[in-house]
């Protein structure tokens, strides 16, 4: 079982997602302990927000800009799980070809500081450590750390993450 | 300061959002230790699950059925961020009232088993503890511990979250 990155992708493709679709696969096997990248540049604006929070966190700081000045965020705020859409997006961006196949744990997770219109996030993700999958051959772990900064460079969130990837696959 | 749950709702609102609109506040100082609670049932479809992941998390597994058959999950399955931000919809459905400022740090985060097209969710809520917010006396802090089942009762998702939320104002 290969994870197919070329897959029948029937849907319209960004230049982001155009070239995910031409790249190499990236293994398990092929992940070096230490690598730190950084990378993305995921803007918010007002409308973004309030249209996630409108889905899925429907609170006037989320969603309207008077309620939102009277309130602890002392102005308009993206959703944290709008924060961690986008982490998962910046992930994928700066990971290109890598056989993730889930994210199964992620532990210490902080959201530092509220993020604006106007915000621009990028991600740094630092490879931790990895093992092999104690059962199933094909797969190994990796846990990573990430953390993402606004365009002045504060940290905006953190998380560290068990990734399970597919291994190189063995040729018969 | 209060948070004015009350604010000038501008948008048109679901039948959840206009009993929101209309709910006594919730303080810090109301919510009880060992308090359980359940409920939601939130549906995931096809369509839904495309398009989130076209937004965030653009991988074929969440995208294409041909494509997730042929991977790890056997099958289309939802991004883990929009299970979460979908746990995020069902924490603010199953708290009506409450005076939740943010969550500032969640623990011990896993994602079970693919949440799949025609599956529906529900939350479990478990207040695990509360103290006063060492700084700041309007707030407090409340640990929680939230899992999502299916409707098989099978659990998909669990974290433990830190919630900081609004003390009861004093009266002068």
């Amino acid at each position: 079982m290969s994870y197919n990155y070329r897959a029948d992708l029937s849907y319209p493709v960004s230049d982001a997602e155009e070239s995910a679709v031409n790249r190499p696969i990236v293994y398990w096997d092929d992940i070096v302990e230490g690598d730190l990248r950084e990378g993305g540049a995921h803007a918010f604006d007002a409308d973004a927000i309030k249209r996630f929070a409108r889905e899925f966190d429907p609170r006037p700081t989320h969603l309207d800009e008077t309620a939102a000045d009277a309130s602890f965020f002392k102005g308009l705020a993206a959703s944290g799980a709008h924060t961690f859409a986008v982490w998962a997006r910046l992930y994928w961006e700066l990971t290109p070809g890598w056989a993730t196949q889930a994210g199964t744990h992620m532990r210490d997770m902080r959201l530092f500081r509220p993020v604006r219109p106007g915000d621009v996030l990028k991600l740094r993700l630092t490879v931790l450590s990895k093992r092999p999958h104690p059962l199933r051959g094909e797969f190994g772990f990796v846990e990573t750390k990430h953390e993402l900064f606004n365009q002045a460079g504060q940290p905006v969130f953190h998380v560290e993450c068990t990734l399970m990837i597919e291994r190189r696959p063995v040729r018969g």
